[in-house]
């Protein structure tokens, strides 16, 4: 045992609690710290044992169990304005809470250009800006259309989309194809090999696999994901197993319909140069998985995560079709050649909806290798897992990760849980260039900000008092 | 602190040192007991300090650096007897160390009775069996011509094989091509449909690969390796993603040829539907990586281990194609609906390659899902590989195992390290039925028996006495 007057033989060690930057002064100054990543309990915590929570823990178990056992079945592939409800002309949806075109960030700004030119609602870059400007373009978020959008998540009729079914609920949702990395519109690119891209999506590459997925009778998403997520993906920002696994179910159908070799051959080469190609399927199919418990009484379990770029918001399921919103946060990671953290824009993308499906960010510890993308070492992201775990009300029944004994990814993030601990959902992503034009930059990590998730838990609150009043029964829920 | 007289208060706990079977019957008998795994080392150890060491460390670095330089690529598909070596009429190679018919193994018994049968040199199972038993086929080990054979590793002459080219090198290496699971020939069966798949292979499946390996200009067998690595194979018994990113290779110079779409569809189902296809790539490539070292002078690495079903051998690279041999082991793991232990056949194959070469069951912590496969808990990969880290004499540069902070599997087993630490290879195998003419019952695990690596360390050290007299050189190496 050391003995006490040893205590202090080799001089003392700081120990920090809070805030980091007390610990990175001593630090910097050479005296030895240990930090200690603590924050005071949020006074919002207090106001979750005015709650009925056992009745919530119930809700909250059947909501998680929806998610579950969503089974989503990519069952064809169409022009929006043929599936996507509310897409009419004018119309351009795109990711994230509602934002207007002056508080729009970048990247964004740079897509919905990119989209009129598409459209040929603007002949020139300029033009689109001043349509948006002029509020000649109505803008709404895809999440409200029964869709999701990765990165600025433009979406606009012509564009063709991933039909997936849940087939255990019977509802329907909706994802762009995925165009690659670097210089494309998601990223805010809009020069003319970027609208090019889109034409031969629109015309050769979406008509093609559409074929091949209306013979092939439905491809199951569900069965792809659980299968790459036991090869190395978590199905957010890797997908390299997915997409080949998708590739897979999808050749036999094209060499089956009457397509010529060349086409099949173009679209084959097309997929397999993206390992991303898997992503906007993926988002579909998480995006027909929470929306089954949206408006869920009771349910304290995000039903959606999003950022524009400019705000992120949650929905909670209990509280329907709100948002509650805070300033996008700054993903830290790693860069392409040429660019810095100051090129980066603030955190973008519908794709946070894999979070709240339980994939993902939750989902890293089997994919170790996707650090060498967005930063960080293999043991980070077996913590990110474990951390999640703590927010978390379930385990995915059919997302195992076999590196932790093949056990379920956390699944069901409970706005309680995260008040209560402090912990966020913590979430990998593409960094898109600050400004319209440019496109990826790179790719990283951040946690969602947490006061918005104190604002829910209050609305909440607020609103099972509300109830309770109403119906004059005598608990909130 | 614990006190002494509380030592034994809740009674004494055994702990058992060397012969597991002592501690099993104190478990069976209720009594406490903790295994420990050790065995008191082996008397061949004191033998390793009369060998001039940091010469042999010397060539084992240069050995090891072949193995991890050796960059294979896959250059074309042949039939066997065009390029196969020695490969002459009324001969039939195998797996493992040189064997007779009478000491043959049942499965590589039934396997050599479907290729005779294939080959159209006998009628019936009877007369095949006749015609072997009379002296009338010429049986030889693949390795002895520059091939390898999963399983039983029948090789004739109307096969087509794997070319694969070590470009570092310059050396070739061959393995035919992988059939499925279940009833197989290189599982031992024969019946008439086993038969029928291999001419389906022989007239469709191989010419038209061919077609495409030649159009592309040469797969690089290694790079795909390194990715299915860091995609959770680890390319012995788990082969998931290294097929599909073959296939995704194949599929665009497929396209390219001149072939049909309904040939290129049932070219793409065979493969995609046998989730092993890639193995036997792989183990060409293997092969053509541990040739580079057979007669290295002065070195302990393996340079081949191989089973045939009854014997085990190794070869050790400073001694040349001698073989040093042993009983097959016995694997335990996982069996197919309606098959035991008992059903199964010693161990098999020459797939062994694989661990020679640094992948298979030394690469096991990055792929945690063949659990499922052979046995075992995720937590066992990982301790199989740290465990093979012991008898490595080097980590690969180009095979990362992302779970491991993208530590290089180990490679080069050195036979001294293996006979002092008394820890000998680990291997991971499908497993054949005892008999001739059933196919796979299962697939597990086991080590390679000792005394093998003891008899060819006293050999070595007994063939660097004599290079010492004959050339008067003061020390052994």
């Amino acid at each position: 045992m050391t003995k006490r007057k040893d205590l202090f033989a080799e001089g003392p060690v700081a120990v920090n609690l809070g805030l980091e930057s007390f610990h990175r002064s001593l630090v910097d100054q050479g005296t030895p710290s240990v930090h200690v990543d603590w924050r005071p309990p949020s006074q919002a915590a207090a106001l979750i044992s005015h709650l009925d929570n056992g009745a919530i823990d119930a809700a909250n178990a059947e909501a998680a169990r929806r998610l579950i056992d969503s089974e989503a079945v990519l069952v064809d592939i169409r022009p929006a304005h043929e599936v996507v409800p509310g897409l009419d002309r004018g119309v351009i949806l795109h990711a994230g809470p509602p934002v207007t075109w002056e508080r729009m960030s970048g990247p964004q700004k740079g897509a919905v250009i990119g989209a009129l030119l598409y459209e040929g609602l603007a002949d020139s870059p300029e033009a689109a800006e001043k349509l948006a400007e002029s509020g000649g373009v109505r803008f709404d978020p895809c999440h409200h259309h029964r869709a999701v959008g990765p990165m600025a998540g433009v979406l606009s009729r012509s564009m063709w989309v991933f039909v997936v079914h849940n087939s255990t609920f019977g509802n329907d949702a909706y994802c762009s194809l995925n165009e690659g990395l670097g210089k494309v519109l998601r990223f805010g690119a809009y020069s003319p090999d970027v609208i090019e891209r889109l034409r031969f999506m629109e015309r050769v590459l979406a008509p093609a696999l559409a074929e091949a997925v209306r013979r092939s009778g439905g491809i199951n998403v569900r069965n792809l994901t659980a299968q790459a997520l036991q090869m190395g993906d978590e199905c957010h920002n890797r997908n390299v197993a997915a997409t080949t696994l998708l590739l897979k179910e999808l050749v036999p159908h094209l060499l089956a319909s009457d397509l010529d070799k060349e086409t099949i051959r173009e679209v084959f080469r097309f997929i397999s140069g993206n390992a991303h190609f898997y992503l906007n399927l993926s988002m579909a199919a998480c995006k027909a998985a929470s929306d089954t418990i949206l408006g869920f009484p009771g349910c304290t379990l995000l039903s959606a995560m999003a950022r524009n770029g400019t705000d992120i918001g949650i929905r909670v399921a209990g509280l329907g079709d709100r948002w509650f919103t805070a300033p996008a946060g700054m993903p830290k990671g790693l860069f392409f050649a040429g660019f810095t953290q100051d090129d980066a824009n603030p955190d973008l993308g519908d794709s946070t909806v894999s979070e709240v499906a339980g994939i993902g960010g939750f989902a890293m510890a089997g994919a170790p290798a996707i650090v060498q993308f967005v930063g960080g070492a293999p043991a980070d992201a077996v913590r990110h897992t474990r951390e999640m775990v703590e927010i978390c009300v379930a385990r995915h029944a059919h997302y195992k990760m076999p590196v932790l004994d093949f056990a379920g990814t956390p699944v069901g993030v409970d706005i309680r849980k995260v008040v209560s601990t402090g912990i966020t959902p913590v979430i990998n992503t593409g960094i898109a260039h600050r400004r319209p034009g440019v496109g990826q930059v790179g790719a990283g990590l951040l946690h969602a900000p947490f006061p918005m998730f104190e604002e829910a838990l209050k609305a909440f609150v607020e609103d099972r008092a509300r109830i309770a009043h109403t119906t004059d029964s005598p608990k909130g829920v």
